[in-house]
């Protein structure tokens, strides 16, 4: 393990961190905050441990995939560490903990909170917090390799360790070109989505948040009612819209960019994304039409709640914790689903399911008739083996790990529906679940054990259990001296 | 597919079925009941079918493992169809899918109830509902194998399927002396079973009902308050102990009569059957402690919930849906866990859960330095790799069913800790649940359709998923006119 190495990227890190609060420092200046000191400092501290990193650059240059993993879990966990300032230092968030469970849940793109009253945080937290789910929904080490240069071997080892679902994009033969496309398109559509937001009527800074939280798929409001402020069918059908995009995978886009449109259409994981989010829809439309005057009405708010929750965003308009119980399992069932591999959105991937879904077909076939020899199928092309067994393995310990959270979270002894609803919401980086932390609800009450396994949660989930899951695999062998196998 | 066959044998189950109904006929006749013309009906039709089928003998004698998974899975639909006859024709459970649900719930050994006074039942068909358990436990097939001479590849193909857990315990090398074997050790434990509760003061007709409930880890009682009736701190010991001792993989009982001690002391299943439940009833005990008097009145509580539920047998002393959160939880994954494979007991099965975990470590261990070649090892044999596959296959396949089942059974719109407990509950053949179909309460306000559901989620569980995915999937092909391919 090349830890000079690791520590040295860790520094690039966390001074990229720094920068990134510059506009949030900026928009505290601008109305004279009280949390311009709590920024000015929150820069210094970050910057100043990561200055102190990159003091000791490494001779060997040697880097493979475990390092990759490992810079993968420390960065994500050092950026909420370092992210959690803000908040902590001009004391708006007093406890640590809670500030760090608000951090953690934006660069995780989930958007849970522990904020009963949001919108007494000065307006440059707000950016701050809004502006998390944005640099964590395309990947904080995907902007450094954007930015920074980077032997292409590097490159991949890291990407593939961030890259949500089984398999990294690689648009073009240098892997740091793939990720300044994806930027680029990131920054496009987040764009074009602010221009949208402005022509509803959305005052500036709202569609600026609004539009970080949807490109990331996160879903902190800046209001109390989260979308439901505005009161604007428009408003509401453009997040809606937006939603669904950033919930696919951004090759998609590139297709599109560089007129291979045909290749976008003929996307498999794509038709059954928009297949089971019309299914959803339709099925919760049908059944909240007693609560609401109308089937259009009530299609309105399935609509927005099945994009909301499948795309992992977590927006509110109405509150769905008093649907009857067939459209909470539904939404329950779309929050393990999750979105598209390769988009900002979390959950266990489309493309997971459907190869699952696949590979037990093809399973059950072969019980009735062992002489079939078919290999699984998706997307046009022919799944090793060896991926089918991978994503089956990803589900048990997928599964194994929300049993586990579950058991630790009913400690705090809350209704089973809060306890299980939580575990699912923050593990899949959705953001609202039922009951106590539903829509009008939040984490505030939990007790600080709790806290720090829903941040768990939503990193695993977030990068998708094995960055982290390796980190401290690494760190328990080592503690119980195998140290010498390293 | 050789249907005459297949027919020919369901024919001998039926007739089997009759037989079994006779001692439930003469504990009716006994107490000279109303249930009385109704069990002689009832046996007289189920008889007449099975004669019917057996008029036409087959010529072909051919019987492979698709033949031996099709009458598994016939066999229990059928037996759960006749057998529902004495509580329909009685009209002492006037509808036909309440007498169905009832009847499925014996024979697969869940012990869930549609009845919301158990005691005004004849004596009879009290009687019938715990032999039902008694009969389902080990199964009708291995029955119909002590009893009848059958081809020795007949007989492994028919174990296979109806026999829990992923192997086939082989104790000689003729399966038909294995099945009498099985029997044997299975009616001395009953008898043993019977006999302490005499002596602990229960009466002749309740010992012998709640000796078969236990035996079979069904949990029908015969008062409306369960095992709570007697108040009887040794009653409970007894049964607790009881029920742990049908949860054990029987082939450790071969052992023991056999002389090998040693080998059934290092049964590794064994020991990690011992140490889940002591660790659940020390967990469960300290956090329900606030609610009795003392340390060991909470562990007697404790200890009879959880070798209740682990054995997934469901008898109860208290009403654990009182209890806080975290023991509901407990209670919920022991359901998952179930007991040792080879036993009469349901869930995953404990072999399952062990080399599931093994597996997992071992991937892990393989991520971080993937020159280790290492098999998983359980009970002291190296696994091969396609049983592991498989094992990791079966999990996928559980997880699914019981979501897709939350899906179904939430249309009823109950409150979600009954929608997701009723399946739990049900599939993994334990008995109660939580909130409305708790311990105290019952199955009755489902609607028909649920019921149904419910009826296969017990019988998936008890035959393991294959045998009725398997004649699910064959008639759905033939439907599909794939006929050709049989």
């Amino acid at each position: 393990m090349n830890k000079r190495l690791i520590l040295f990227q860790i520094g690039s890190i966390l001074i990229l961190e720094a920068g990134l609060m510059l506009p949030s420092l900026g928009v505290a200046l601008l109305h004279s905050e009280q949390s311009t000191t709590a920024f000015f400092f929150s820069i210094l501290i970050t910057a100043g441990a990561g200055l102190l990193l990159k003091l000791f650059p490494p001779q060997d240059r040697r880097f493979g995939s475990r390092e990759g993993l490992v810079i993968t879990g420390l960065a994500w966990i050092l950026a909420s560490l370092f992210g959690a300032l803000p908040f902590y230092l001009s004391a708006q968030i007093p406890s640590y903990i809670d500030a760090l469970f608000e951090t953690v849940s934006g660069f995780t793109t989930t958007g849970s909170t522990i904020l009963a009253n949001i919108e007494v945080l000065d307006q440059g937290l707000l950016f701050w917090r809004s502006f998390t789910h944005w640099i964590g929904g395309m990947g904080i080490l995907v902007f450094l390799l954007a930015i920074l240069p980077q032997n292409n071997s590097h490159s991949m080892h890291l990407m593939r360790s961030e890259a949500p679902g089984p398999e990294v994009s690689k648009f073009v033969p240098r892997l740091r070109d793939s990720a300044k496309i994806l930027y680029q398109i990131y920054i496009l559509l987040t764009l074009i989505m602010v221009g949208c937001l402005l022509f509803a009527g959305m005052p500036l800074f709202d569609s600026l948040c609004t539009a970080f939280g949807t490109a990331g798929t996160g879903g902190f409001g800046i209001w109390n009612d989260s979308i439901a402020h505005y009161d604007s069918v428009l408003i509401e059908q453009i997040i809606a819209v937006f939603m669904v995009i950033f919930g696919i995978n951004f090759s998609l886009y590139f297709f599109v960019f560089t007129g291979k449109l045909k290749n976008a259409f003929k996307n498999e994981e794509f038709h059954w994304f928009l297949g089971i989010i019309l299914a959803a829809i339709l099925m919760i439309a049908v059944n909240i039409m007693p609560l609401f005057d109308g089937f259009w009405t009530s299609w309105r708010h399935s609509s927005f709640a099945v994009t909301s929750i499948i795309s992992t965003s977590g927006f509110a308009t109405v509150d769905f914790n008093l649907w009857p119980t067939f459209s909470k399992i539904v939404l329950c069932l779309l929050m393990m689903v999750g979105s598209c591999a390769g988009s900002t959105g979390g959950g266990m991937k489309i493309v997971r399911i459907g190869i699952l879904f696949k590979s037990l077909t093809r399973d059950l076939k072969k019980f009735i008739n062992p002489r079939i020899i078919r290999r699984v199928r998706f997307n046009g092309l022919s799944i090793d083996e060896h991926v089918v067994a991978g994503i089956q393995s990803y589900f048990v310990i997928y599964m194994l790990i929300i049993l586990a959270s579950i058991l630790l979270i009913s400690l705090n002894g809350f209704d089973l529906t809060t306890t299980i609803t939580s575990v699912l919401t923050t593990f899949n980086n959705v953001g609202p679940g039922l009951e106590m932390v539903g829509p009008t609800g939040n984490f505030y009450d939990f007790s600080g054990f709790s806290k720090l396994i829903f941040c768990l949660n939503m990193l695993l989930g977030r990068l998708e259990i094995y960055p982290l899951l390796f980190c401290f695999t690494l760190s328990a062998q080592k503690s119980t001296k195998f140290q010498s196998t390293f």
